[in-house]
C-alpha cells in the first residue's frame, strides 16, 4: 500500500480529506452559474485545469477547456496517464510549479459541481450474491438461491441516460402503475415504495467494437463515481416481468461529482471472494479486479440530521466491472466514451451492510430508525439520500465526494 | 381517403412508387463517400435539403446543412409542417419552382442512404398481443395467455442505441452464453438462432420532461422508420430472467433509411382493436392511433433470391406509439430528440403473419420454405433480410423504402 504524497497544498495533507495527491479525481466545476470548467480536487481546494489549459500551461489539444471530461477521455490511456503524471508533479511539495499553478487555485467551498461528463448509454449490472439473494427472497418468494444464470453471467440490462443527474440535484418522486397484491386492478400514482441503490459506476473512456478481455478492460475504463440508482420497487414489482425494469428506474440516476481514476484506485484493488462455480474463458480473471472501497449511506429526514443506515464495501461484488464490460462487449456491442455501468446494489453480508431500503427494511416489514427519532420503510418526501466512500490507504484517504440528493413530492 | 398528389417529377405519379409527393420522407444521401446531406425522396429521385438551403431557397437556420435531421427535428412542430408544406407545393405538378429545383434533383440510383438522425437513446416496446402469446408459448410455456400486467402496460425494456446501423450495414451474427435445456454448464460460442423482428419504430423529435399525453403525443414524434430488432434466441433464453433481455439484442438493430412522417401517415391512422380490458386514464386515446401499413419480410440465401416469409400490418399492435410515449415518460423520465421507440415485434393473428423466425418457425421446429428449395429454421451467414412496407392509398403508396442487411459469420 502506497503511502501518502504530500502536496503543497496544505490541506490535501490531511489524514481526513478524500483528495490528497494520490486521488486526483476529474469534476466540472461552475462559478456564479458559468458554464463548467475542468478540475481536479486537491485538499479543500479545486485546481482549474481548463485555466491552465487556457494560460499554456498544459496543452491537451483543448480537451481540458470541452466543458467536461467526454473530450479527454476519449484521448486515451497515455494521455489519461500524462497528465496523472503532470499534476502529480507540479502538485507535490517542494515544486517548482506552485507559483504558476497558484491563480488557477480556488477554495471548493465556492464552486458548484457540475456533471463531470456526457453520458452515453447506462448499463446496470446485478452483482451482488447478497443483493441478488435478498431481493429473489423479497419479491419471488425463494429460499435466497440466485437465479441459474446468474453464477456464470453478469447480469444487466439497459438503463436510462436522459435521467442521469449530478448530486445536488433534487430527485422527484415518480408516479407509475401500482397494484397492490391484494387489488385486481392497477392505479396510476406516486410511487409509495421509493427507493435509493447503492451503487458504483464505472465509466468507459474508450471506443470499442469488439469483445474487450478482462485482462485489458482497466484501459478502457477511465474511472468510476458513486451511483444512486433511484428505483419505485411498487412500481417494478408490477412492471418487471418479462423484460426488466423500465419505467421503475427511469426517474433518476444520480451520481457523485468527481470520477475517481482507475489509476488513482490501481493500490486498492482486491481479489472477489466466494466464486462458487468457474467461469466461463471470457470472464475470468488474472488478478484482483475488485477495489477495497468503504461505502455508507445516510438518510436525512427534512429536519436534517444524517443517520448512517448503512456500511458496506464494493469488495463485497461477485462480478468487477472488467467483467462486466467483457460481457458488454461479448456480442460485439459497441461501447462508446461516456457509457456508464452501474456496478449494480452493492450489498454486504450483514444485516447493516444492505444497499437499499428494500433490503435494510425488507420491503418496510422492518423499518430502520433514525436519530430524530422517526423510522423509514422507504423514502418519503424531503428525505435526502446521501452516499459517501473512500478507499483507506496508509494514513490518507482516497475518496469520491458525496452523491447527496433530496426528493421531491410527486407531480400531481 | 386523400389521391395521390402529382408531381413534376414524373417517377412520382407512379402507382408502384413508394415516394409519391404525398409521402416527402426524410434521408441523408452521400455521393462517392462524401459526408451525409440531407434529402427527400420524390419518385426515383432525391432532392438535395441540403443544397437548397445552400442556396438560399429555404431557410431553417443551417438545421438542413447539419449532416442529418436531428437539428431539424429539435426546431419542432411548426418547422416540420412550414418544410413539409413548401415541398408539397414547390414539388407539384405545375409549380414554378421546378426550375430552381431542378438542380438539387439526384437520381435515388446515384446514391448511398445513410443513418439518417442520431439515436440517443433506443427503446423497444413489446405490443403485439400475437407475438406476446405466441413467446409466452414457446419460452414460457404458457397456454397462449399474456402476464398479467400486459392489458394494462405498454411493456418495454431500454435497448441499446450504440448498435443501431442503417439497411445496407451488414449484420455480424453473435457470439453469446448458450446453456441448451439439455446441457449443465453454458459455453461461449455464436448464437445457433439468430433471428429478427420486425417492427416499426417511432422518432421522438422534441425534447420533454414530464407526462405526455397519449392525444399530444403526436406533436412530439417527427415520424417513423421500418427496424429489425435482430435477437439471438439463444442467448436470449439464458440471459432473459429476471432482467430481460441484454447482450442477445445488442449486437445489431438496424432501420430503414427514409423517415416517413408522422404527417404522411395521418390519412391512414386506423383504430386499436380487440381492447380486452380498459386502460388506466392516461393511456386510453380518443382517436385512432396506430397506422394501416402493410409490412413483409424476404429471406434471400446466399444465392440471392428473395423469398417473401411473412405479410403483417401494423394496424395489428394493441398499443400505438403514442401510449408508448405516454407510458414511457409518465415516470418523469426526460425524452430526447432521437430518442427511437421500436413498436415491438408486428405478428398477425395468422401463422404467415408472424413477425420473427422464432415464431414463424415455432422456435426452429417447423422450417419455412424459401423459393430456392432451401428451407431456414433461423437466420444462416449469408442470408439477407429485407422489410419491406408501405401504407395504400386511392392509386398510390406511401412507403418506407426497404431495411434490408446481409449476415456475416460470428467473429472467431
Amino acid at each position: 500500500m502506497t503511502d501518502l504524497i504530500r502536496s503543497w497544498v496544505e490541506s490535501a495533507n490531511a489524514k481526513t480529506t478524500e483528495f490528497p495527491l494520490n486521488n486526483l479525481p476529474y469534476g466540472v466545476f461552475s462559478q456564479d452559474g458559468n458554464s463548467g470548467r475542468s478540475c481536479t480536487a486537491i485538499g479543500a481546494k479545486v485546481l482549474d485545469l481548463h485555466g491552465l489549459e487556457d494560460a499554456g500551461l498544459i496543452d491537451f489539444g483543448g480537451a481540458l477547456r470541452a466543458g467536461d471530461w467526454s473530450s479527454f477521455m476519449s484521448l486515451g490511456k497515455r494521455e489519461w496517464d500524462r497528465l496523472r503524471t503532470y499534476l502529480q508533479e507540479a502538485l507535490a511539495e517542494g515544486s517548482d510549479a506552485e507559483r504558476a499553478l497558484a491563480p488557477h487555485i480556488i477554495s471548493l467551498a465556492d464552486v458548484q459541481l457540475l456533471m463531470p461528463f456526457t453520458v452515453s448509454e447506462f448499463t446496470d449490472f446485478y452483482a451482488s450474491r447478497h443483493h441478488a439473494s435478498n431481493v429473489g427472497r423479497i419479491l419471488r418468494g425463494t429460499n435466497g438461491e440466485v437465479p441459474p444464470n446468474w453464477l456464470h453471467i453478469p447480469i444487466g440490462y439497459n438503463g436510462r441516460a436522459s435521467s442521469i443527474a449530478v448530486s445536488g440535484t433534487d430527485v422527484r418522486r415518480p408516479n407509475g402503475q401500482l397494484k397492490p397484491k391484494d387489488e385486481t386492478m392497477p392505479r396510476f400514482g406516486p410511487s409509495e415504495r421509493f427507493d435509493f441503490e447503492l451503487e458504483f459506476g464505472a465509466i468507459v473512456g474508450q471506443p470499442s467494437s469488439g469483445l474487450i478481455s478482462v485482462e485489458t478492460a482497466f484501459e478502457n475504463i477511465f474511472g468510476y463515481v458513486l451511483l444512486n440508482d433511484w428505483s419505485a420497487r411498487d412500481v417494478q414489482a408490477w412492471e418487471y416481468q418479462p423484460l426488466g425494469p423500465f419505467q421503475s428506474k427511469a426517474a433518476a440516476t444520480t451520481i457523485s461529482p468527481w470520477i475517481v481514476t482507475t489509476a488513482a484506485l490501481e493500490p486498492f484493488r482486491v481479489a472477489a471472494t466466494g466464486r462458487e462455480l468457474p467461469l466461463l474463458d471470457y470472464l475470468q480473471e488474472g488478478s484482483p479486479m475488485l477495489y477495497d472501497v468503504e461505502l455508507e449511506v445516510a438518510l436525512a429526514p427534512p429536519s436534517g440530521i444524517d443517520t448512517v443506515i448503512t456500511r458496506t464495501n464494493y469488495k463485497y461484488m461477485y462480478y468487477s466491472s472488467a467483467q462486466q464490460l467483457a460481457h458488454h462487449t461479448s456480442s460485439g456491442c459497441p461501447m462508446r466514451v461516456g457509457d456508464l455501468l452501474g456496478s449494480g446494489t452493492i450489498s454486504g453480508p450483514e444485516k447493516t451492510s444492505r444497499g437499499c431500503m428494500m433490503e435494510l427494511t425488507w420491503n418496510g416489514q422492518e423499518p430502520v430508525e433514525l436519530s430524530s427519532s422517526e423510522s423509514r420503510g422507504f423514502i418519503e418526501d424531503g428525505d435526502t439520500v446521501t452516499i459517501r466512500g473512500h478507499a483507506q490507504g496508509a494514513g490518507f484517504r482516497v475518496g469520491f465526494g458525496a452523491c447527496s440528493n433530496r426528493v421531491l413530492p410527486a407531480k400531481g
